[in-house]
């Protein structure tokens, strides 16, 4: 057994094994990261959380050279969505070791979390959905767009009828956006909310439109997901 | 190559650069509209922002007017939807350069944005929700229908439980209908809700008929949706 | 031409000038109801809805008297969804000018909107919902059980996290019900909610069993519209 | 007919009266149980819900005991889902004869309610979702997986644009999890939300993901229906 079979395979005993400390080793690394943003932890516990930081960073670095070494087709690899995961979890320790560190950097650290998904398995299923979602890939992006149209449309017109009314809540139409999308997406938080008759009157329209835009997603998943089903039955 | 070839079609350089551009114009003049909303603008600004909105509107004249000139059928185009859409993007203003500036005039010109969804192709995507629609419109209607009767009666019901415990949220059926259709599609912002007893177990009933309001238009979205796919499957 | 006509049918002009006489008649007694309810009416308006109360009624009483009389099967039809339904649109209005004058009674009014709905028609798309809810009608009877089930599990669970840190809103498992009432149809109001950290991870549980609460009935609607659908298509 | 027969079996009428009689005394050991949590409770009420709670403890242990002797295969059974909630449901009461009384014990009582779903009936719905679910379970442990990562990249992301402007809320990415569930899940409270632009705008994004998770269950619940329908069918 090779050192390629362990990095790159996962049905053998050793590559399932590697698999598992790696998924260990994120596991460990975003709960350590998330405890290091407590406030008010005591010296010592910032320490081991920073120790924690370096010696899973370079156990990852590792592991990175050794996926790229192993790779049959290097290039693949390193522009691949996973490639670019695998690297973007480890450069920031390493541009933040210079003079930058900006907080954007350690956030891009959270990213590594989206490696689990590839480790995990469940490959069937996952290219089941990759399936359908590259099937529906024009309706989507087509409800996406007509979704920030109905957002921008609901924003304009509740800031005619409100920013009277409320001035500090619908300022603008950009102020009025915030509404809308929570309006929209059926999230309503209640911090802002129309109080004239007219803006009632319309976010009730707003309101139907918000089911329409919850529902239509469901029903393209669903088609297509039906669609992908009946294929793989007539194989 | 004429102007009509530019104008009308989409598959060639110079008909795609002018969709383009005609695309860029209503971004550029959607957002310095909402610009114009914010408060405490300094007078230069405004004065570049209503210089902005008269050139993009005369632009939008002359599109619009090429548009008509070299339409096959004129009429069909003036009449159709995208040409409501084309003319009401630049009537308001016109309008308002006499003694007419009326709130509403100005909020309009939003639709503009709706020009958009003609222009930026995902043809396939959009006929086969157009189909769909179709196919479903009678059962959507209905099911508007049911929601408004569903959000009428839970208005008179919550009327009943609550208006004596609380006549400043619930002091008529039509100070209801707000609270019914907030709790009907979910969005729930909570500056209404039952107190009572009674009140609350009517609550209860609405929500779930709320989850139904929800799940049926996504039930009529799948199954319309798997129609057409099925059919274009076997054409 | 017969009153028989007039009533029963629909598909000539006589009958369908009947029912819109009657959807009309419906409407103005639905509106002069809400308008009722109005805090501070004028007495000359309160009389006037008063007297549209009493000609309304008497309207209905003859449509129902002729109903009963032209019906093929008057038991039939007195005994049916809408017969009953008729029924209660008038019954209060004569029980109201004895001694009886229950609030109850006056909202029984209200139902006289759900005549609407087989006067508008829609014959066809209202049929296939029928056939669709008839098909499924154990699996929402079970969704429905399960639902009640997962309401009182998440409310006996939220009482033992937060009623004593919340004893006002989580006073007892009958108070808790409200709360997980809200945050399985994710309405959220946010009158009600977690605050200990047991509390908020329990929440977490029950959101994500809300998200399924919400699917199933779409799922279920969608799969059983595309059966009656598939079955149409074969006919 | 034999005690086994009525014990097991639903298709006769002493089986099903059994059954009816286990239903009432979990919907009264339910109820009492229910009330038990109310503050204030007079003592002898408390004296009546305590002898409740002992006479239907035993008689489920007369029950559970029955099922044991009279089940085919003994291990199966105890071993069963079943099996396990109908000895939950009588455990906590010894267990608190004893020195042992932990709150946790009485909660689990409360799982009583699920015996219930084994003796309703429904058994071909019920079995229909049992298919549809073994058959999507890959797809919804994906999905469950999925919405983790993306509830933790949400609470990450929010951190970082909120923590300076609203430490009491998101003083870590712990604090930001109670966020990012509720806002993905659509349930909204209004407890916590952001205030910053930045905050606002990502949670934007996090909005529009939200409705991906609502939409996704629905569609794979709805596709699975329609295959297990089909299968049904042809059979």
């Amino acid at each position: 057994m090779t050192i390629s079979d362990i990095v790159q395979k996962s049905d053998t005993v050793a590559g399932r094994t590697f698999d598992l400390l790696v998924i260990v080793l994120i596991i460990v690394s975003v709960v350590s990261f998330s405890i290091e943003t407590l406030p008010d932890l005591p010296p010592h516990i910032q320490q081991l959380l920073r120790v924690i930081e370096v010696v899973t960073t370079l156990l990852f670095t590792v592991e990175y050279v050794l996926r790229v070494v192993t790779a049959p087709r290097k290039r693949d690899y390193v522009l691949s969505f996973y490639g670019m995961v695998d690297v973007l979890a480890i450069l920031p320790f390493y541009l933040s070791l210079g003079t930058l560190d900006l907080r954007i950097l350690r956030a891009i650290r959270l990213l590594r979390i989206l490696r689990i998904l590839k480790l995990v398995g469940y490959s069937r299923a996952m290219a089941r959905f990759g399936k359908a979602f590259v099937r529906a890939q024009y309706e989507i992006t087509l409800f996406l767009f007509c979704t920030l149209i109905v957002i921008y449309l609901a924003a304009g017109g509740i800031y005619f009828f409100e920013h009277e009314a409320q001035p500090e809540h619908f300022g603008s139409i950009f102020h009025s956006l915030w509404w809308a999308a929570e309006t929209l997406t059926q999230v309503g938080y209640g911090d802002v909310y129309p109080v004239t008759t007219g803006g009632k009157l319309f976010t009730f329209v707003v309101m139907l439109c918000g089911v329409g835009i919850v529902a239509a997603p469901a029903g393209i998943i669903a088609s297509t997901l039906s669609e992908v089903l009946r294929e793989e039955r007539q194989e």
